[in-house]
C-alpha cells in the first residue's frame, strides 16, 4: 500500500551518455534519424549546455538537426558533490507532452523520451537565441512578450479547474507531485536561502549589508512566507516553474519556451512573476553595461513596455480562452450555475476578479524572484557581466530596494502603472541600506 | 509514461464477500482471529451497514469483536445502477494509516487491509453509538466536541506545510489524488446539485420555492463557487472529507472518527465546517421532534455550546501543536526565518492569523454543508425523522435561511459569537422565501 511508486524511472540501467552514445541512441530512432538525414557517420554533435543543470547537445545531419538533453544524477554546473535526481527529465518530458496540445508552436516539439536513460530528444530551435543573452546585448524582439503571455494563459487555463474536470487535474497533480528534488531547489533557493546565511548564497561582498538587512527584516520574511505557502498549497494550474529569460528562445518572429523540468502545480502568478522579474533585472542591469546613453534609454523603455505587453497579452488571452470554452468541463465555475443573464453577467465579473488576483500574485512573486537572483545561488548573467563588483552591487541594490518595497507595501502596487512607474525611482539606491528608502 | 498507475487496486480478482467469506477471510488472519478468540464456528456476524455506501459487518467471538468493511462496486443504498469505484476502501485504509500516529485513540485501530478485496478490518467500537442518532434522541456527550476539535487539529497540522516537509506532503497528495470517484460525489452533491435541477436531489415538495430561490440566486452561487474553488485548489492539509455526526462514534468518555473514504487534501475549515453544520442541523431539527419544551431548550443550549467548544478546542490544540513542534520540518514558516525575538513575536501573530483564516473557511463550509443536506442527495436523519413533511420543510427553511445569510453576508459572521447568536434568529422563517429575510 506504498504511496511512492516511482513511475518516473524506467526499468533498466541508467548511465550517463557520451556523445558517441547519443549518436547511437538517435541512430536507433528512425523518426529522429530521418530528421537528420544521411548516415550517423555524417552527423555532428556539440555540447550546448549553457544551463546550470543538465547535459544538452545539438546534433546536426545533412537534412536537419535535433536537440538532445539528459538528466544527470547531479547538478552539472556544480558537479557530483551536489546530487540531483536524474528523473527531472521525466518531468520535463511530461510537461512538454501535457502542454503540447494547448501551446502548440510556442514550445519545441518533443520527439522522444527514454525513461531509463532520462533522455529527451526535441526539435532543434534554429536560428533561435536564448532571450537572456540577447537582452543583455540590448536586442529587442517584437513578439516575445505577447507570446509568453499567451503561452502562460493557455498552459494555465487548460490545466486549471477552469479548463479541465478535476479528475484530469488530479491525475496531473499526482504525476507532478513526484517532482520533489527540483521543487526542493525552488523552495530553498527562491524562498529560503536569500533570508538566511547558507553556503550556496553567492552575492558579492559589497552587498553584505543589504543581505544582512534582508535577513533581519521580519516584515519582509512574513510577506515572503505568505507566497511561499501559496506556492506550496495553491494548486491553481500547472506551472513551468522556472520561466525566466534563459528558458525562452527567440527569433524576430518566433518564441519558444524550453526547460520545463521545474514544473509543478502552483499559483499562475508564479510563472508570470518569474518572467517579469527577469525583465526588471535586465532593466536594472542595463545601468552597468557600457553602452550609448540613448540606446540604453530606448532599450529600457522597450523593457518596461514589454512588461505591460506581457500582462495585457496574458490577461486578454486568458479571458478569451475562458469565454471561448464554456463547456470545457472545469469544476471551478460550473456552466449550469451561471447560465441565466444574471449568471452570465456575474461570470464576467468573476473573470475580472480571477485575473486581478493573479496580478497580485505576479507582483509579489516577481519581487521574490528578483531577490533570489541577487542573494541566492544561480545568479544571472544580466548582473554577472558587470565585472566591477562595486558597480554590480550598486545596480543590484536598486533592484533589491524595489523588490522590498513591492513586498512590504503591496497596496502601492495594485495598479500596473504604479508598478512600472516605481522601477526607475529606485535607481541610485545607496549601498548602505540604512540610507535607502 | 502514463500518469495513472492504479496503485489503489491489488493484483487479483475482486469479489463481493458474503458473510461466510468474511468469516473465512478473518479466520486466515491470525492477529485478527486472536482478537475474536475461539474457533470460527463460534463466531457470529451481523450486518450493521446503516451508512449509505459500503458493506459493514460486526464479527463477534468469545473474546472480542472486530468491524469489517468492504468497498462495493456500487453505492450500497442506491444499488448497482449507481456504480462507484470499490477502491474507496484503499483510501479509507490509507487515511487511517496516515493519521494513526497523530490521532491515536481518536479513531478505531486499523487491523487489516486487503487491496484485492478492498476489505478493511478494524477495531470494533463498543459500547459506542453513532453520534447522529444519539443527538436526535437528545443525548449529550461531554467530550465529543473537544475530542473532534483536537482530532482535526492533529490530523491537519501533521499533514500540512506546518507539520511535514513538502516532500512528505507531496507523497500524500499524490496518493490521495487518486480518490477521484468519491471526490466527484463531494463536488457534485455538496457544491453543484443544490443549485441546479438534477434527478438526485431529494428535498420535499414543500421546499420547492426555496430550492428555486437558491437556483436563481447568483450572489449565493458566487459565494459557493469561491469555496468550491478553494476545496479543489487549496491543498492545505489532509481532510476526512465527510466529518459529519454520522462519522463519529461516542461513549460518555470516548470519541472516535470513522469512515475516512472521502479523504482528500483541502482547506482545514472544510472538516470543521462539516461537523459544525451537523450540530446546527440538529439544532434546527429539534423543533420538529415531539419533546418536552424544557428538555429541548436545554439540548439546544448544549448544542450551541458544543460548537464553541469544538472551535476553541481546535484552535487551542492547533496552536499548541504548532508551538510544540518548532522543528517539525514544515516548509511553510521555516524556523530559521523567525528565530530572533521579532521573528518569534511575529510567528505568534502568524499563528493567530492562520487560525482566523480557518475560521472564515469553517463558517462558509458549514453553511454550504447545511444547504447540501437539505436540497441534495443523501439527506440526514435529523430532518428525515420529522414525518410531517410540511413541518420538516419549515424546519429546513430555517436552516436554509441561516446558511444563505452566512454565505451572502460573511462580514456579519466574522465573530463566532455573532454566528451562534444568529442561529436562533432564523427560526420561524416562512416557507415562502420571498417573505423571508
Ligand atoms: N530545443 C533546443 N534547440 C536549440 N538549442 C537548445 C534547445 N534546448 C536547449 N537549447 C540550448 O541548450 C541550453 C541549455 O538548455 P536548458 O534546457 O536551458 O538546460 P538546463 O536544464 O541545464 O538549464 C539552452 O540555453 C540553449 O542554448
Ligand atoms: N469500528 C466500528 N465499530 C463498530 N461499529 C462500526 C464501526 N465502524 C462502523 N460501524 C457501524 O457501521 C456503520 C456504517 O459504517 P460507515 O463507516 O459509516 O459506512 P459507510 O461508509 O457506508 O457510510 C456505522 O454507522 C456504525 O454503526
Amino acid at each position: 500500500m506504498s504511496a511512492v511508486v516511482n513511475f518516473a524511472k524506467g526499468e533498466g540501467a541508467y548511465r550517463v551518455l557520451s556523445q558517441a552514445d547519443i549518436i547511437a541512441e538517435i541512430a536507433a530512432l528512425p523518426g529522429v534519424a530521418g530528421i537528420l538525414g544521411g548516415k550517423p557517420s555524417e552527423w555532428s554533435i556539440r555540447d550546448v549546455a549553457d544551463g546550470y543543470i543538465n547535459a544538452v547537445f545539438i546534433i546536426d545531419g545533412p537534412d536537419g538537426g535535433v536537440c538532445a538533453k539528459q538528466g544527470l544524477p547531479y547538478v552539472r554546473y556544480h558537479g557530483e558533490s551536489w546530487p540531483l535526481d536524474e528523473t527531472r527529465a521525466f518531468y520535463e518530458a511530461s510537461y512538454m507532452r501535457r502542454l503540447e496540445p494547448v501551446v502548440g508552436r510556442l514550445a519545441p516539439k518533443l520527439l522522444h523520451f527514454d525513461p531509463v536513460l532520462q533522455f529527451i530528444v526535441m526539435e532543434k530551435l534554429s536560428p533561435h537565441v536564448v532571450l537572456r543573452g540577447a537582452l543583455i546585448e540590448g536586442r529587442t524582439f517584437p513578439k516575445v512578450a505577447s507570446d509568453i503571455g499567451r503561452y502562460i494563459a493557455a498552459a494555465s487555463f487548460h490545466t486549471s479547474d477552469l479548463g479541465v474536470p478535476f479528475e484530469r487535474k488530479f491525475d496531473d497533480i499526482a504525476l507532478f507531485s513526484g517532482n520533489k528534488s527540483l521543487l526542493r531547489i525552488s523552495v530553498d533557493l527562491i524562498f529560503t536561502d536569500p533570508y538566511v546565511e547558507v553556503w550556496r548564497n553567492r552575492f558579492v561582498p559589497e552587498l553584505s549589508a543589504w543581505a544582512k538587512a534582508f535577513r533581519e527584516d521580519t516584515e519582509l520574511k512574513t510577506a515572503v512566507a505568505i507566497r511561499r505557502n501559496a506556492f506550496l498549497s495553491n494548486r491553481q494550474a500547472l506551472l513551468h516553474g522556472d520561466l525566466h529569460s534563459g528558458s525562452v528562445m527567440v527569433t524576430e518572429e518566433d518564441s519558444r519556451v524550453i526547460d520545463g523540468e521545474f514544473s509543478t502545480f502552483g499559483p499562475i502568478g508564479f510563472d508570470l512573476g518569474a518572467f517579469v522579474a527577469n525583465l526588471v533585472i535586465n532593466w536594472y542591469g542595463q545601468a552597468g553595461y557600457a553602452r550609448d546613453e540613448a540606446e540604453r534609454a530606448a532599450h529600457r523603455i522597450w523593457l518596461l513596455d514589454q512588461i505591460a505587453v506581457l500582462w495585457n497579452a496574458f490577461r486578454a488571452e486568458f479571458i478569451r480562452i475562458w469565454e471561448a470554452n464554456p463547456d470545457a468541463g472545469g469544476d471551478g465555475y460550473p456552466a449550469a450555475h451561471f447560465a441565466d443573464p444574471a449568471g452570465r453577467a456575474r461570470l464576467a465579473t468573476i473573470r475580472e476578479q480571477y485575473v486581478a488576483d493573479i496580478f497580485e500574485d505576479l507582483v509579489a512573486f516577481a519581487a521574490i524572484k528578483i531577490i533570489r537572483r541577487i542573494l541566492s545561488y544561480a545568479q544571472v548573467a544580466d548582473f554577472l557581466v558587470i565585472e566591477d563588483t562595486q558597480r554590480r552591487a550598486e545596480v543590484q541594490a536598486n533592484a533589491l530596494a524595489f523588490a522590498r518595497a513591492v513586498l512590504k507595501d503591496p497596496a502601492r502596487f495594485r495598479d500596473f502603472g504604479a508598478f512600472l512607474d516605481a522601477i526607475p525611482r529606485f535607481e541610485g539606491t545607496p549601498l548602505d541600506p540604512a540610507l535607502a528608502r
